[in-house]
């Protein structure tokens, strides 16, 4: 079948077959598609639309484009979480660490900030020396040593996928939920996982602001997850705010630290009750504990004796890093920022943050990605010192900016009407929407 | 505007700015849009649709990437001939000279084959000596000494049509109508003309085979081209058998030879007979004459004096080729060519033609190119000895295939099943069937 037949038919609107899927997966990954021609294909799909048999086809060509890891001769239960993306959301950084210390293997295959979102990798290479390029063997030597392991994703892992997911990122076909699910499933399912937690971002900083549109997104993974195999739930949270204190690279891994010794400020919590919440879901899938409850009595056990920071310094270590950063979270914090302070704009309760604002500022001043090849300065970053729902006068200090001195001018002002206040309390906000 | 956002805009069906749409083509010109997003959009286009103002947009602004040509020192009005493409239809050839001894003066931009159509150009070099690469300056001498020039689109024409279309081919984006046209259109509005005749093809060997969409096709060309200011009529004629008698880019020219000498035979017929109806047509455009029957009697007259068949020979002697073809037609014939017969398969009327067959049968032996680098055979084709309508026995010969002896093999029973031949007489084609 010629490229120009496959697209014709999918041009047409009708559906393809599962041959059509797999020579069309073939095609990328061996060349004779040429970008031109996956990107006409991929267009055609957004517009025309994919049933669900074409979209665990997908899933499944993607998947089988690449490596499926094996860890059959690791007895603990594998098990990992993926979030669609938020400002300031560091729970990976905690979930690995307490789902490892209750007995999980967590095998974490994460990516690279882009755009108004960071990346687990960037935030873990703020760690002086710490290593995200493993080798297979040494990713399996990690996990085995410390209960988990996060690397990047390497060119055997669904290399379909990646190069598809370029092309989709330049031509405007990325919202569009079944090649999402398709594109994360494919490398999740990778990881040879017996359960996945997915954390599915909503409001006005996710990727997907419609709650209906979420709960679309959120019911597709879980379904494609059982389909292939996986025992799979995902929650369903808000993202209308930086999730916890700090936005930025250094500033999130000194946040978990924080939080792993047991010192986090009040600021900070909502970060350690989405990961508990997130690992108390994974633990019960695993079999771990019987309920909700059972779990998040593991998991504070695991944090109150130190396990949890334990695992996360045992990691450090076996990945290159330097550990003293888990004794002095302070050795993160780079000195000589400067403080760009923001500022209440009017008195009353804080009632919307425009998070993406934040996010994108962030990256903007060093610390993400506006392309792919940029590079990342981890030491810049935000604190977020009101919340929504806090009472504030005009005036008062609600953020503070942590930017190089030549950055200082371009950002005063810039997040000038990012937060709205408002007379009366008009939202608090829920973390935790929905159990899919 | 980043591609982005343009191709978004097409991806949700909403219509495109004429700000959008220069900047796209701006884009393809300059490189700063990749292919991938080129065919994005493209695919955008054909699902979602483009309303008029967007199809004269993209004219327009196609148009508008390269050069338009300037004849405004030739006195005599500056008229073309342009066809949607068929097998076998080789009145280019005929229409120029004609024109070209009434009074027209016809600067003709031509193709080169591609798939089961034959092109101007290829037949043209099949001419000894002769040069389809002329220069502007020389393009114009040969046009104002001898009525008409011939030659290949440069880079200086709708350099973003070519660019598109050879995309478009790749990704089943080019039966869509709004496209065709402004690909068309682009071309022929870049030659500086007063007057334009299309002859678009409907009928099994048409590249729009259905009726009613021929007649779409014909109308929004028209209508084009009369908001950009140039006079044109198109007429609607049936493709489905091959036009007169030869197929393949020698034999085709030796056909037309014949016709301006008075020499033609009676399959040829039909290759004359549209001819000259569109270039009656195109008389009356450019008011050279009043009706329809005074065009048709200037021409005749051109035919009968000799002056036709002088203006193709200047043209030929202009262009670099041997004019000694001109006296002796057989020139083009090569010997030691192996035959191979078609025979009818039973008794009858023949009823159909499969001329989509006829012509990949003639590509395929050397006559046309599968891709745009392939080399042409310019002997090879294919001879009609009965067309639809005629009356036959099982076992008449009914054709020819003209093919290098390597070649024999391969062909033979390569047309079994193209004719049809039924009892009774089921139909007659009737050459043209509307004037829009």
């Amino acid at each position: 079948m010629r490229p120009q037949e496959i697209i014709a038919t999918k041009r047409d609107g009708k559906a393809l077959s599962d041959d059509d899927i797999v020579a069309f997966i073939d095609g990328v990954c061996d060349g004779t598609w040429a970008d031109y021609q996956i990107t006409a294909l991929v267009m055609a799909m957004f517009i025309r639309g994919l049933n669900r048999r074409e979209q665990y086809s997908i899933t499944g060509a993607m998947l089988n484009s690449g490596t499926i890891m094996d860890f059959s001769d690791i007895d603990a239960p594998k098990g990992d979480k993926h979030s669609t993306g938020g400002v300031g959301d560091k729970t990976s950084l905690l979930i690995a660490p307490l789902a490892a210390a209750c007995g999980v293997a967590v095998p974490m295959i994460s990516g690279r900030g882009l755009g108004h979102t960071g990346g687990t990798l960037d935030k873990l290479e703020s760690i002086p020396g710490f290593n995200v390029n493993l080798s297979f063997a040494n990713f399996k030597k990690v996990l085995k040593k410390c209960g988990f392991a996060l690397a990047g994703q390497t060119n055997e892992i669904a290399p379909a996928d990646k190069k598809i997911y370029a092309l989709r990122d330049a031509t405007s076909t990325v919202p569009y939920i079944p090649l999402i699910v398709a594109s994360i499933m494919s490398k999740k399912l990778a990881e040879g996982l017996d359960a996945l937690v997915l954390d599915v971002k909503t409001g006005t900083g996710a990727f997907i602001p419609k709650y209906a549109e979420t709960l679309k997104l959120a019911k597709s993974l879980c379904e494609t997850g059982k389909t292939f195999g996986v025992n799979t739930k995902a929650i369903i949270t808000e993202m209308n705010q930086p999730l916890g204190k700090y936005v930025g690279n250094a500033l999130e891994v000194f946040e978990c630290l924080k939080l792993l010794r047991g010192e986090g400020e009040e600021e900070m919590k909502p970060s350690l009750d989405l990961s508990v919440e997130l690992t108390a879901t994974l633990l019960v899938q695993c079999k771990i504990a019987g309920t909700m409850e059972n779990a998040r009595d593991k998991i504070r056990r695991a944090l109150a004796t130190g396990e949890a920071l334990e695992r996360f310094r045992k990691n450090v270590e076996l990945q290159g890093g330097d550990p003293k950063i888990c004794d002095k979270p302070e050795m993160l914090l780079t000195k000589g920022l400067t403080e760009v302070k923001v500022f209440a704009e009017s008195s009353g309760y804080i009632a919307d943050v425009d998070s993406l604002a934040i996010g994108s500022m962030v990256g903007e001043i060093g610390g993400g990605r506006q392309k792919a090849e940029d590079k990342v300065d981890h030491a810049v970053g935000y604190a977020c010192i009101r919340m929504i729902g806090d009472r504030v006068q005009a005036g008062d200090e609600i953020g503070i900016i942590y930017c190089r001195k030549n950055q200082a001018a371009k950002v005063t002002d810039r997040l000038r009407g990012a937060y709205k206040v408002s007379r009366e309390i008009t939202r608090t906000t829920k973390l935790i929407r929905a159990v899919v």
